[in-house]
């Protein structure tokens, strides 16, 4: 931690500050500018992040250096991690797809879809059993149901399972059908629902939250990794801005800081990430071109019948269609689909 | 909700739009203007939030019309809601002070703040037992340690106490020593524990999630309204910009726009919405002077001491003058305290 | 400047680094922790604003410390600038009103508008001849016919006139019919016309651009201050943030922001600041109690025929009870109206 | 425009609203729900731009429905726009690539840069001689002599310049320079410049204003359309958001939304956008795989001495590995480099 003081501040100021923090078992180094001085915090990284300073007489602000991760940091694990859900890996050379409708609805919409994404080139099944939905009085998944019907599909068409969670309470339920745990964007800082996901290990895809920085969803993985759970694959799906054209804004840049801050998988969401299902095609291509290890894609047979987010769901020909981008791209970036 | 044409729609489109319409149970109000035709959707308002039309050929844009709450909304319920926390009102003539540190460490720390903090008009201690934190190597409270001593300085002073929660599975426990349970911006929509909270009748106080809009906070309040228990309040607590030289920009707006579209009381949290100090008192005053209910304020013995968000927390001699300029407003409002 | 160095830097880079700063005509102070070394950049301040360190290989990255601005900065200037308008004082102990239609229309309606808040105790009228509008198709404004309107009624009613400057040519033209030229939102960073305004005396209201920080805010503030014009009044009317129920999110924590960090006065335009004219009354409630030293309200007699902004502006019998109001809240204050 | 009435409006409320809408010359469409009374206008576009219903006594809200801008919009003119630029193409099969310093600061800097681009696959020059500073005491550019030798270098090595205004009275000086005008973010919404922009032939590179929607940002473009020139080429330069570790978000999505509803180029500035040089690589990649028509990329012969912005330029070494890896996305695209 850096602590800069006031250009008026008196010397008394100043030792006060240095009192303080020698008080609380950290050491300092001095550097006083032309203007200002700047006092420099040295020591156990823990007795630093519970140190408070800016109530201090004389004190400007300061400055926080070092994040607070480090399971999930690339300094300390330079290797790209892969996780491997039965067999499929997520994390390396293939792009991992994951695709299928936002609801799941009924058997033979699901079969249908699975099907066909299998066909394209998928090798999860995605859909929601659990809905975590805005307004109490909107389609909340059809529960149980709704994770039978999901395995039925994915086995009989070879495909791994991702849904969400949204209660701890449902994890022994949820990873009887489940190859993968998702957790949601209103759920990322739900610590007690990482820390749960932490102490079994099945892979847990965890999306960026709706406002959360890239540090933020970092520390909330680190939940999840230092329960001892290592396989966590992050996923973009889009931030809060002011535009309102789109659902949400697509952070690509994302991508690439992840890549450079940590060693865990990336995947990207364009359905949510833009809520209009003709954008999902150029920001796909986009997301593979920036890095990603793979996508996750709503597709329903039927959108205009879809329970929910039939808006930014692709037809499974639409999805054909993406795919053959996508993999037209992901053969410049020396992958496969 | 209104289905916008494209100019250049042809009929068979605005056909094919009206008849998916009709088949979903819906009627229609067709406008054609000079340029664009505008299809109204007529009907049952939960056939109506699940159509979707942006998939159809021809639609450039839907409008949703209609707010989803209705429990909370002052379209259905004229009258101000006044919540009574075992005598102590929330709502009414007199602003609800809630008053005390961030953490809860010690029961010497805590009856010291309680003491101070009823004695300069408080009438709620806060403080968390439970702390939801961005690193899982913070300080995360003193769990129920924390509970007993919060109830101890509460019965001691004669206050009430406010704590947050961050797992229904704490409920039973929580409510054993809080009178109202207070759920934290991270969980705003944590719809699992809103549900379970709405299924018991103590009072919850709701604070907005960090980019929430006023439209979804009140739709998270109708998760806990819908389940049976109508004694939630609201509490603006600063939401996430672009601005960095305040940890979040406080919007009083919220105040005056929750006071039109809703009954429920609502309180400001000035200590979370600045992140400083120094703006904790200015932001009090302006709160109350924009229609607030009452303040939720962060008072530590020893702010330079805390465990967590010392830089925000009053001494409770700032805290004394705080109440004494808010006091000021207040009676302009034609308000106590 | 503060460079920290990546935990695994080598030795070579860390000089490297050095080496870059010393040859830049800086100094350095070195500061080696448990994982973590930092290197503080002491010397002269406009070296240091120019140099370049996060290429660097070891560079985890830079912090800037001190702001740029000077003649801004309360700490050059402790005390508070009061801005003199032929006699009316803006940052004294009154508060400045600044009242009148969005745009000039007529000189009957102004004549309206300047009679009813004179009376109301408006000191300033406020009104656009020329108009920055989204769309070039919107009214653009009534040019050199508008500002012979406003000074008329100014005149006639004993009010000073503040209008906005689009063009640094129009600089004469306006700067003969008013009294304070006003720089909107969209020309915060319009530097040449700051620059302009800059070197000339009569005071500048600076509109505190959509997404600006205060910093770049007060920076904005310090073109025009380094020019030799002393006489700059900031005014907050509201960011941009995802919320849209309001038309900008009203920051009233930057009043006590620009407080402590500047000298200058600060006046606050909670018709902007809103977009909603039912939101006007408890925001300049708010304002006055947060410390500002003004308001900046849209009046029109007849608002539901405005030419633009009608949804904000108050009729002068609104704008009458606002300002009963905001007397009672300056006088607790300890200001006057 | 839709007004939508509360749903306890009363039939006085609602012939009043009715009323004021045919006395602005204007036709109504009623349609009555179960709950609330919706009121379609209908007439004259700009009649209706400027109706004001807000504040009429029971509307609930007003929701506008067509898009101001026209000449900017694809619905009207569905034809992809091809820029010409002295023979070289904006728009067409081939992408345009635009690099150089941030800064003109030398003959030799500019040479060695412009050499260098040329041969890596730029066809523009690109390089600021009046450079937009947050502060005034920030390097403000050589002005003419920096354009003189842009000029220099571009037809040493067959390179087209664009350039950046911020002042219409430099439109002469730099027009005989410059192939290609830039507008940056800051200027977006300077109105005069666009205007006077328009009224001339040359091209305009239009960046995407800090916080702009892109319907404001068409808006914008529109300001230079319908002055009569019809050479804009818009350019996506990250917006701001709550993320600090890129110095803005790039949003991409906006390259597939302009291509929706715009028939003009759009070209992507991934330096700007990141702020990072090592995220350049990847948004490069990103962006031509998003379907941009072009890149402006900063590159500096030696980004470790650059006067303004060396952290997010680029080596030439590092412009020929992101153009090698471009050319191939591109290819992919049906497009060449």
């Amino acid at each position: 931690m850096i602590v800069v003081m006031k250009p008026n501040a008196t010397k008394a100021e100043i030792d006060g500050a240095v009192d303080k923090i020698h008080r609380s078992g950290l050491d300092v180094n001095i550097s006083k500018g032309a203007e200002t001085t700047i006092i420099g915090v040295i020591g156990d990284k823990k007795k630093i992040a519970n140190l408070q300073m800016n109530m201090m007489p004389g004190v400007e602000k300061t400055v926080r250096i070092t994040e607070k991760y480090k399971l999930a940091s690339r300094n300390f694990h330079p290797q790209d991690t892969v996780v491997d859900v039965g067999g499929v890996k997520i994390g390396g050379k293939a792009l991992a797809v994951m695709a299928g409708p936002c609801s799941i609805e009924s058997q033979e919409q699901v079969d249908e879809a699975a099907e066909k994404v299998k066909a394209a080139g998928a090798s999860f099944l995605r859909g929601g059993a659990f809905k975590p939905r805005t307004s109490p009085y909107d389609f909340q998944g059809l529960a149980e149901e709704g994770l039978k019907i999901m395995r039925n599909s994915a086995d009989k068409f070879g495909l791994k399972v991702v849904t969400e969670i949204v209660d701890k309470d449902d994890m022994d339920l949820i990873g009887a059908y489940a190859d993968v745990f998702q957790v949601g964007a209103r759920n990322m800082q739900n610590f007690q629902l990482l820390r749960a996901l932490g102490r079994q290990s099945k892979p847990v895809l965890l999306k960026r939250g709706l406002a959360a920085t890239i540090s933020e969803w970092l520390n909330a993985a680190e939940y999840i990794l230092s329960e001892g759970n290592p396989n966590v694959i992050l996923c973009e799906r889009g931030i809060r801005t002011y535009e309102t054209f789109t659902r949400n804004t697509l952070d690509l840049s994302a991508v690439a800081a992840v890549k450079e801050l940590s060693h865990l998988p990336i995947v990207v969401d364009p359905s949510h990430g833009t809520g209009r299902w003709e954008m999902v095609r150029p920001m796909a291509r986009a997301a593979v071109a920036a890095g990603c290890d793979g996508l996750i894609i709503e597709v329903h047979p039927h959108p205009e019948q879809a329970l929910s987010d039939g808006d930014q769901s692709l037809t499974p020909k639409n999805f054909e269609r993406v795919m053959d981008e996508v993999r037209s791209i992901a053969a410049v970036m020396g992958r496969t689909v």
